[in-house]
């Protein structure tokens, strides 16, 4: 090939035989999940075919590395009827304490976790390793004093850190239930507990209801649900209500998620039926990066990483290369094998699904009674129909006002409990505006608290919570003990 | 099954001939998209067999609904030898011309396009199809008046309407290049325009460079790399230097559509040898819902859709039911088989790297200037090494202020020229302080003017710029005009 000007021939490469002007580009990520890939359907065929269990149980479960054994478990046996028409005819909540309950019961505090996290949120005889919230817990001057309260954490229903969700078994057959497990509301998480505090320990009054993010929601929730039964409720980075952008994040962590062939609609526990089954790991780790960009800020990437990559000489791939890239990539693997992925699924979608307004109480108090009258053998449960949705509606039908108004009447039983609020201006997963929106809403009646962290004193965006004793820590720390 | 407490037998669902306690939950939305696929593999068989080309071009490469017939090609054959090591032998240029060029040729405005637009900018009489820009070009009222300017719009350099881009064939083999096409900069691409403007039309000087978004940044390149060669250069919605957050979600939209089992590492284009190859039409859509999620805001969604479901008395599931969930999956629908993926995989990458600091375009200059003088088959091209990265750098080497001033030194040129800089407020994908900086970056020179739309003026976020022909339209006008 000569060209003008005095060019001559390039040096070629080469790509499966045929000649070309550059280089194939190489793709050392893909071949990392590939590699994965292979590794755990090794894996998976060991296992069925070693027969230790009868093959109901996933048998590749044990890759979920934060299930542990420190943890106890409370049965229900009475059915759970829910808020969007499906039951449960019998649930575990897992669940971890510290501290020792008085004699009176009145220094129970319930923490409530975000979507990921397991009931160990601090290190304890059982289970010495650290637990998601170490730092915020303990005895002495810790934002939680143990040897003042008696602190619960239990695993959220719907996870699979040992309370009942997706990758339990269905009772009617005792295979994984999969896709076939009912959708959840926050509100039936918060019944769960609710069950083992008061069924089981007979608390008849919490002394505190704390949570961030998701478990936010679920502190909020439990005070609307049971006012008389709470004194304090703590809630950070959490709103009354979903916003469409988160929606639009958590939409698309697990439209990506299902796309992933492994995820085979839920059914993708391996037995001994089933050998070649492994879980969707390169699904999850694509959810898990797009919802890091979500737990993050910009101005700490900046800081952090900026625009560098590994290595400024290198020709630029499609693999990660920028700094920020790798973090994105790690943060994804790591979690990739770590939690169950139907888990996953229909926990981002009762956070999207999370609405404290009247209309949205009153909707679900209806149908669980509906559904309870079933409960017999006469009817069917109202649940995921096959009839396509109507493709009319394109737009809000309620107005920005009215909705406003459903959403402060829904908060009305919130204003005989005592409230501490936190926002943090970093977030963008719950902007801040959604916090001072609660006190706003609650008409700043005397009892609730706002406290907002701005910039300087955190860039951690949402994960704030997770890693500032100062001024979360500390603002906790002080609303519990004022009047103790 | 009995209960205590006088509940009786549940009624119970089946699922694959097992009982279940509720209903599996349906999937409508995997269910189109197995059935699009099915649909692409049939037409890849049919056009495979038809035999009616030489099966070097691809044969689905008609689904890409924009290709049109109206646009001029230019070709170069001439080699240009690209920032990142690799090198075109040849390549065309696909434009569109409005207007007509004056005698002095001093009339000639060049439209740069973001990065999935053609350059079909407006409509013509070869192609009366309304263009992506079609509200802001015309004779008489509009923000570039055809009656006075001659306008020129290229499909970008990697593209897939016409320029050469990865679905291109590779001069070497005739095959499509697919990740044998080598990695581009913004700057690559406005040197090859850079000779369809002065090699092709002979204007030593255009009039203005316009561009919004990634066409943003080609508009500050070309007064970089061109400073005498353009006497006005508008900038919308874009930045001198990527920031993490933007590559953040660039990332996430990549790693996704690469995932995608049809992708097959690029070489997804069907031929005679390969009838069974379809395109990712999957991770594309998915990679397109990610990409609108950042080019809309928040509030404008809470707006049209708010919290809304289709309909509030069925059960939620995980395909989409809320109204901005339904509105995501339609945008990914749309753009899955209307955009070649590695043309998007490629042009993202580029976006990324857009980096007008003064060490970046040193070592582009180094690196052409070793490249072309390998061309001559004694020497390899710096290109795609197989090497691992170093793991060792987790945290960025330069601090903010070294990297502040390397962009400033890199800016230095771009004072000769006349700037207009556009900011909107709702954008959070090109947020409007790095609008500010360029402007700072300036040091606030006299020649450029700066314009930002606060949220009362725009809610459509990083799409403003294609949407509003009021502000961001009329400033640009008034601009254009100024002592012409």
């Amino acid at each position: 090939m000569f060209k003008k000007g005095g060019f001559v021939l390039l040096r070629r490469w080469t790509h499966e035989g045929a000649k070309s002007a550059n280089r194939a580009m190489q793709f050392p990520c893909l071949d990392k999940l590939e590699q994965v890939s292979a590794s755990l359907r090794e894996k998976s065929a060991k296992n069925s075919s070693s027969a230790s269990h009868a093959g109901n149980i996933p048998s590749n479960e044990p890759v979920y590395g934060k299930v542990q054994s420190g943890f106890e478990l409370f049965k229900s046996s009475q059915p759970l009827f829910l808020d969007y028409g499906g039951v449960l005819p019998s649930f575990n909540i897992a669940y971890e304490t510290w501290g020792e309950l008085n004699a009176e019961k009145s220094n129970a505090l319930l923490i409530h976790t975000g979507l990921s996290a397991s009931s160990h949120a601090r290190s304890s005889d059982r289970n010495p390793q650290p637990g998601w919230w170490e730092n915020f817990i303990g005895p002495g001057n810790k934002t939680i004093d143990t040897d003042r309260f008696f602190v619960i954490c239990t695993n959220v229903l719907g996870g699979c850190y040992g309370s009942t969700g997706p990758s339990s078994p269905d009772p009617d057959d005792g295979k994984p239930y999969a896709t076939r497990f009912p959708m959840l509301s926050v509100q039936d998480i918060v019944r769960a507990q609710h069950r083992l505090v008061k069924d089981h320990f007979g608390i008849t009054k919490l002394y505190a209801s704390v949570g961030s993010s998701m478990g936010g929601m679920q502190s909020l929730a439990y005070a609307q649900l049971f006012p008389g039964d709470v004194e304090k409720v703590v809630s950070v980075s959490a709103c009354a209500r979903s916003h469409p952008s988160s929606i639009a994040m958590r939409h698309a962590q697990r439209q990506v998620l299902m796309a992933d062939p492994n995820w085979s609609r839920g059914f993708y526990y391996s037995s001994a039926e089933h050998p070649e089954k492994i879980p969707p790991h390169i699904g999850m780790k694509l959810a898990r990066e797009i919802a890091t960009v979500t737990y993050r800020s910009g101005p700490e990437w900046e800081s952090r990483f900026g625009t560098e990559r590994l290595d400024d000489e290198r020709t630029p791939t499609l693999c990660p290369d920028f700094l920020i890239e790798t973090y994105l990539d790690h943060q994804g693997e790591k979690f990739s094998l770590e939690y169950d992925a139907n888990s996953f699924l229909y926990l981002s979608k009762t956070m999207d699904l999370f609405d404290l307004s009247r209309s949205h109480f009153e909707r679900s108090a209806r149908r669980r009674k509906e559904n309870s009258s079933f409960y017999g053998g006469q009817e069917v449960q109202k649940q995921y129909s096959d009839e396509p949705y109507p493709a009319s509606k394109r737009r809000r039908t309620t107005t920005l006002d009215q909705s406003r108004k459903d959403l402060k009447a829904g908060l009305e039983p919130l204003k005989n409990v005592r409230l501490l609020i936190v926002g943090v201006k970093s977030d963008g997963l719950f902007p801040y505006w959604q916090q001072r929106e609660i006190v706003e809403l609650l008409d700043q009646a005397p009892a609730v608290k706002y406290v907002e962290l701005n910039e300087s004193q955190s860039l951690y965006g949402h994960d704030t919570f997770l890693l500032d004793t100062q001024y979360v820590g500390k603002s906790i720390g002080g609303f519990l003990t004022e009047g103790y």
